[in-house]
């Protein structure tokens, strides 16, 4: 070989080994919960895939399968735990059975405000505390998405007292529907697409959804008329999952295009949830005039705060790991919520002639 | 040459190309506002700086430039619109003498919160106008982040009603520092060194800084201790400008990651604000218990919001732009504070013995 084409060769295989380092790609497969098209919810998982491949110029893709393909809305933390699927989009609250500290990272009753959440998560102990929690299954969890404060539901009847909810038929899922049951009503749980029959039939008196954006095309006002503001979501994230593996073969720069389009795409969540909340409720109000916006009166609301303490110290007796949990988010929403207090509350009180 | 040569040369030059494509290297000059080690706002800009670095694996870094180098703290804008800097982290709303259409993309008295001011960018026209308002000069406008609901300022006697406000000498700039005019305030621009010792010596009566986070290490409180919730300023965003020129240079991932990094950083700081803001008011509580909290009475609230108004009229009257903005902005509130009210607010009012 001449001397030329000995450096020519150093050269190229230098540039190889460069070249490779520089375009290996890799191709994620998400599972969300939601169905295909699934508004805010689908939009953000999208939007996170988006960023991602512009950002690494193609180099990281990220394949979303929803419930349509994968078949199990409620099975993404057994997916993405057992390698079926690299990633995962869905709401921790989902798996209380499986993993039943998880449920403290959605939102919890009379809890945090998503603001107040976003700071307990990245500047408190949330994440440091969510991580305990997920590390043992291999997995790694990011906030996801917030939906804003729930709605407390669509009532029938007004509540203008604790009696009042005796008896009552009413879907509401999770925590909060143990804490109902605590106050007497008949808690149940419904598909999606059976709760507008159900309504209308009247099996149920109540439900709870999300809020304007997500309910008013359930159609639920066209039957119940009185709308409550809420107590028992007042924050609600939904969550990424990352298979610890998956994580560890990505190079340094893709894990943080992945941890920020993530981080991105959760923090807009809140905002586009609050900004189709906003077109929403003024649709409907427009439309259907006789929608009435309604509080529960405050013994309703320190009834509900009372069940809430006492099943969160029911768990917190059970579990070492739940108390810490719980003990961090009472200690961090009693120091926000005084901020809270004197910053956006005392303004909206200020302006609530708007 | 031998057939084996040619081939090495082939894929060399290939080799050689990509990578010259795959390693393209820029270092943006930033010049910010805030001086070194500026807690919050300082931070910001660092932060978005590591995540662009880190995520482009080094081919996008950020020098950054406090005002302690540039000397010119209130020149970020001209620096940034004649090339001096590619990027700048300032307020819109210290240019009103320059592009007097800027300020209301910082904040606007009786205005938005953070979220409701962010879905009017992301959701609304706010993006758009913003660049209406840019372009003529060359520049790209980013959010910068939020310092949330700024505090009313700190005030020696209690302001019992719009008489009490007469002949008040008063620190504070801006628009606010008008609308307060109009109610008979004397109004004084101190610099931030000064501010103190003036409040100490009587000079002057009253001041407003932010809030608890960048107030506490002023320490107003240890000689005005009534300390008002805002009105002002309801969520003030600062600003990434860039330089079109500079943004055209950039392949589009570095593009997208440099976008994705602001709008992240963005985010941080209004959660880490709402954090910090959070820890400073409990420490000064615990530290200064004689700090007590106010808030303005209905009839001064009133005369703010109508000399607001009728200062905002005489900005529309003037421009036909500025109309534009104002008007996007007073429907979008409009249609937005709606659910703030049902959700946030109504949630916040039936726990507010918390």
């Amino acid at each position: 070989m001449t001397r030329l084409f000995r450096m020519a060769v150093a050269v190229l295989a230098f540039s190889a080994s460069s070249l490779s380092l520089a375009e290996e790609n890799f191709t994620l497969r998400l599972a969300q919960t939601w169905g295909p098209n699934s508004p805010i919810l689908g939009e953000t998982v999208q939007h996170m895939a988006d960023m991602a491949e512009t950002m690494s110029n193609g180099r990281l893709k990220i394949r979303i399968d929803a419930s349509n393909k994968h078949k199990a809305p409620f099975g993404i933390f057994d997916m993405v735990r057992n390698g079926q699927y690299d990633m995962g989009h869905t709401a921790s609250y989902y798996y209380k059975g499986t993993i039943p500290n998880a449920m403290y990272f959605t939102t919890v009753p009379f809890g945090m405000t998503a603001p107040e959440q976003y700071a307990w998560f990245y500047y408190g102990d949330g994440m440091e505390l969510m991580q305990k929690v997920y590390e043992p299954f291999g997995l790694l969890s990011f906030p996801g998405g917030n939906t804003g404060n729930q709605m407390g539901g669509w009532f029938r009847k007004e509540i203008e007292s604790v009696d009042d909810l005796k008896g009552l038929k009413m879907r509401t899922p999770g925590f909060a529907g143990e804490v109902m049951s605590e106050l007497g009503v008949a808690v149940t749980n419904l598909p999606p697409g059976e709760l507008y029959t159900a309504l209308e039939r009247n099996t149920i008196d109540a439900l709870e959804w999300v809020g304007p954006a997500l309910d008013f095309p359930m159609g639920f006002h066209q039957i119940a008329k009185y709308y409550y503001s809420g107590w028992q979501e007042p924050g609600a994230e939904v969550q990424f999952l990352v298979n610890q593996k998956t994580w560890n073969k990505l190079p340094a720069d893709l894990q943080e295009i992945l941890r920020v389009a993530m981080r991105t795409a959760a923090y807009d969540m809140y905002i586009q949830s609050t900004h189709e909340s906003g077109v929403a409720w003024a649709n409907m109000k427009e439309e259907y005039p006789d929608v009435t916006h309604k509080v529960f009166p405050p013994e309703v609301i320190e009834a509900l705060r009372a069940a809430t303490n006492k099943l969160l110290e029911q768990e917190a007796e059970k579990d070492e790991l739940a108390r810490e949990i719980i003990n961090s988010q009472r200690g961090y929403l009693k120091q926000v919520r005084q901020w809270t207090n004197i910053s956006d509350k005392a303004y909206l009180d200020s302006v609530a002639g708007e």
